[in-house]
């Protein structure tokens, strides 16, 4: 392997796929960049085995091959020589890296050692603009679930349907629903994608007005955003049947500016700390009274609300109810009750495009 | 104690205070505020006992009155009320922080446990530009001994002595003198004050065309800017006759680019990690030559130079030539050697403004 490019377009390719190797693998091989050289191109490709991220960079290949670096260190000496053009070549166990009058040496590994990477999927396939894909998974994505006691969970189920596609995320404690047009699918399908793999696509989007197309075959995901191409694998399994959860009927039904909700929680959440982050909402003659009280002091706050249906006390963990006010970029919202110790549903002012729900905490109605 | 004022106001202030806090102090009254209304201002201190730092602003006093609150919790809550005009109050054991229709309430700590402040100080004094302090601190601060075996070395000694004042820290490792002019003296004197202390005063001057004055007296010291008050302590004890440690005669002296010089240490040090930051310099024949090894790899580097005298190989920990050749704005240095052994010295291309002396790692010369 023997190349010559430009070090800024090396370093950015770097920090494309150096996102696919985790901060805490227990493997050498898994820290590595894996260079491959090859026609009027240079391929970078790293992985973690669950996703893989690969970067292509036009480069003058003066032999090609390929060879195997540790990613951080590759990196780090590589953001140094942005003004430079480079030398890459392959010496033995090394890879010599020359600039100006000067050069580095980076040992490589083994190259049998690394995954193979099958980016041959193709069966189903979405595309949308990536201003709607981003805002799809950032009003849904915080709602999955962290830890490892139900797999499932971790990720988001994504149905393609008549057009459109809806992604839905929970966790036991709350669930997120977010429905967007499609620019164009392939038929109706399913599949379940780690909340951490689409949190990567949104960081690949850089072109709010683009198309992106993710592509779906049994267990693989793949996209391919200017010549970035990220591979997953999908979480297999029976998500749950989320519509069985929402209820159909409500007895109260409130319309509440969002800004001065989420303040108000905010507020109310610096004192409620003290007290696993219980905030209390009583509801009644359009007032919405927000409070919370803790051995570090009290807030206590009211707000006008459009109110129909009969009064309500309610407690939340706060932190789910900022959490979804912070992705919402409405003025308004709906939200609607039955009693202390059901669900509460929040909807948008006009449409369909999202819904969440989180569950109270029961707490003595004083 | 009851006033009205602006939260951006009363947020802003608390920015200002909070820094004196330490984020490990032992003591729940060293974790508080004290509030002041007094006149037509609201004053808030808060002090680890090393340091204090005060900030008036103007408020509408409805009552006259004193009290101490958690700064954390009392700055988490003002920063979510910047927007809003505030009604502090004194209610019992409270703090009553009232905006718009809505109030928090926050728990006082009993008064007569909070440090007293002197603030009568005013000895000694030496004004110059805030920008030229905030270099002299940058250019030498760094050098500072961070640990607590020899307590003297974690200041800074400054002696003001004919309209000029130097600035002098060392670590036992290396040393960092930097000298500037005043606008005003008192005459002169001489002090050792806390890394930590100077740096905080760095983060008071927003206006670098102002001056500044440092006001000394015994072992305390005192800065205004913009009604913020800090006060510190000063430290104690014989500082080292560093003038001794400068060699006065070089058999070598080169010319270098600094920011050449800069980066190539930085890559370097990339490799050198692996190797106790050790970095080795091999200066002949207008040719200074980088290089590191480790089991990472290798960095060979070559820049031109400017070279007088005789031919030298010399090693150093990167970390103490990048710290120095970050703060330095020059573009050349001159450098200064006599031997592998012996302690090299920077200074600038023109003038006296600076100088650093490091000393080196000893090496087989191989």
């Amino acid at each position: 392997m023997k190349l010559i490019c430009e070090g800024l377009d090396l370093s950015n390719a770097i920090l494309k796929v150096i996102k696919a190797i985790s901060s805490k693998t227990p493997s050498e091989i898994l820290e590595c960049i894996k260079l491959t050289a090859k026609g009027d191109y240079l391929t970078l490709l790293a992985t973690d085995t669950e996703i893989a991220i690969e970067k292509t960079i036009r480069a003058e290949i003066l032999e090609e091959g390929e060879a195997l670096v540790h990613g951080k260190l590759f990196n780090e000496l590589v953001k140094k020589l942005e003004e430079e053009q480079i030398e890459l070549s392959l010496d033995g166990n090394f890879v010599k890296v020359k600039y100006g009058d000067s050069e580095g040496v980076i040992q490589t590994k083994p190259l049998d050692e690394f995954p193979q990477i099958n980016k041959n999927i193709n069966e189903n396939s979405f595309t949308m603009s990536q201003k709607e894909f981003k805002e799809l998974i950032n009003m849904t994505a915080f709602s999955c679930s962290q830890d490892d006691s139900r797999p499932i969970l971790k990720g988001c189920k994504m149905e393609v349907e008549d057009g459109n596609v809806v992604c839905v995320a929970l966790d036991g404690f709350r669930l997120a629903v977010c429905k967007k047009e499609l620019a164009h699918s392939t038929g109706n399908f399913s599949c379940i994608v780690p909340s951490r793999t689409l949190v990567e696509i949104t960081r690949l989007l850089e072109r709010d007005e683009e198309m992106v197309t993710v592509i779906i075959q049994k267990n693989m995901l793949m996209v391919e955003v200017s010549s970035t191409v990220l591979i997953s694998r999908l979480l297999e399994g029976e998500y749950l049947n989320y519509k069985q959860i929402i209820p159909n009927e409500f007895l109260t039904v409130l319309r509440v500016s969002k800004n001065q909700l989420l303040q108000s929680i905010e507020r109310a959440a610096i004192v409620a700390r003290g007290m696993k982050n219980l905030v209390k909402i009583d509801i009644k003659e359009g007032n919405m009274n927000i409070s919370a009280n803790s051995e570090l002091g009290k807030v206590d706050e009211n707000i006008m609300i459009n109110l129909e249906g009969k009064d309500v006390v309610i407690a939340f963990n706060s932190k789910y109810l900022t959490d979804l006010f912070r992705v919402i970029e409405d003025d308004f919202v709906y939200m609607y009750f039955n009693s202390s110790i059901a669900p509460c549903v929040i909807k948008p002012y006009q449409g369909d495009g999202y819904l969440y729900l989180i569950l109270p905490i029961r707490i003595n109605n004083n």
